[in-house]
């Protein structure tokens, strides 16, 4: 009996914010490995070591679940680029180091990054969230190329809206397709698909190792 | 009477091919527009004119239904791609006329575009299905992406197997992207952005009207 006494662990009431992130980590593996559909509540509260009621009670339905985990890999993979790239570089430079924080954040959070991508991106109620996310992204990079494309001579093809629209559509949509490709080949180096991406789709910048 | 009589429509038996193709042409519509999961029995049966037990005969479950889409509309593409390059044309005019009549066919059947990209990519029961579909597409990509790089001179860097898989999926995701965006835009040229794309990602080739 005292045996047992002695081995019982010590309850430490955790604060709210620790358990929550608690929770958002099983979801997210959950979420990422069952898919939105078939993940089960009972699984993400075993997961986490909680109770399921006390996940209902911090978190609410699956629905709010999901949409929590969405937020919280999309600001944290917002964040890793924002963190990256300074006004004050040269804006090629600029997308170099965006784009390695983003292959960066995928490489480290696969399962974040299956949830945003994979999962939420064709769920009902999630992609309209999504795609208002892409769409920033898309401006963003629309901005930095306008910035960094030479500036049209007198007389040569004026560039255009549509057209930096079109590249930067076609930009974002190559990284997202090459952070599958990333998160299927767990060996490659983020850092090194970013300057191959660089080298393959910025022919107005010189290659770099 | 008589006038009644007159009016009433003959009902003639049709093939059950093109009785097929009608349920197919509704579940296409009513997939794309409400999504898998809110998309019903009863709104395709009526939109195709038939009867929801005819519609269940002919072709089974909504499960069933959206597989049999994804093929139709998946041959659909493949068969305009494969119909508008022919392996006589120099590689780079192959790619040309197969982002061309790749965007055609998006423009051209927006509805077959939602089910298979948009739908299709991250709905449990159908996703491995999408990803064989695209990792086909891949490797005819890095096909014709091997055939058409300069071959690499004595001491230059040499163009590797990995190199290619990363461009053809960064090729791939670029074009799906501008598909997407192609969905929204419906007064685009189809052809003309098969031109921005081959102009913006294909620095060794001289640029195109």
């Amino acid at each position: 009996m005292l045996a047992r006494m002695s081995s019982t662990p010590t309850f430490k009431r955790l604060p709210r914010a620790v358990r929550e992130q608690q929770m958002l980590d099983a979801a997210v593996k959950v979420f990422s490995r069952r898919g939105y559909h078939a993940a089960s509540m009972d699984e993400i509260a075993e997961d986490a070591g909680i109770s399921k009621p006390m996940v209902y009670a911090y978190l609410g339905t699956k629905e709010t679940l999901f949409i929590a985990c969405l937020h919280r890999e999309g600001t944290r993979m917002m964040e890793a680029i924002v963190g990256a790239v300074s006004a004050e570089l040269p804006p090629d430079e600029q997308l170099r180091r965006g784009l390695r924080a983003f292959f960066g954040f995928v490489g480290a959070h696969r399962d974040g990054w299956t949830v945003l991508y994979r999962q939420a991106r064709s769920e009902q109620p999630f992609a309209g969230e999504l795609a208002d996310m892409r769409t920033r992204v898309v401006e963003v990079v629309a901005t930095l190329l306008r910035r960094n494309l030479p500036v049209p001579a007198e007389g040569s093809r004026e560039v255009r809206e549509t057209d930096l629209e079109v590249m930067a559509y076609a930009l974002v949509g190559a990284t997202e397709s090459l952070a599958d490709w990333l998160s299927d080949h767990p060996s490659e180096d983020p850092e090194r698909l970013a300057t191959r991406l660089m080298n393959a789709t910025w022919p107005w910048h010189p290659p770099s190792k």
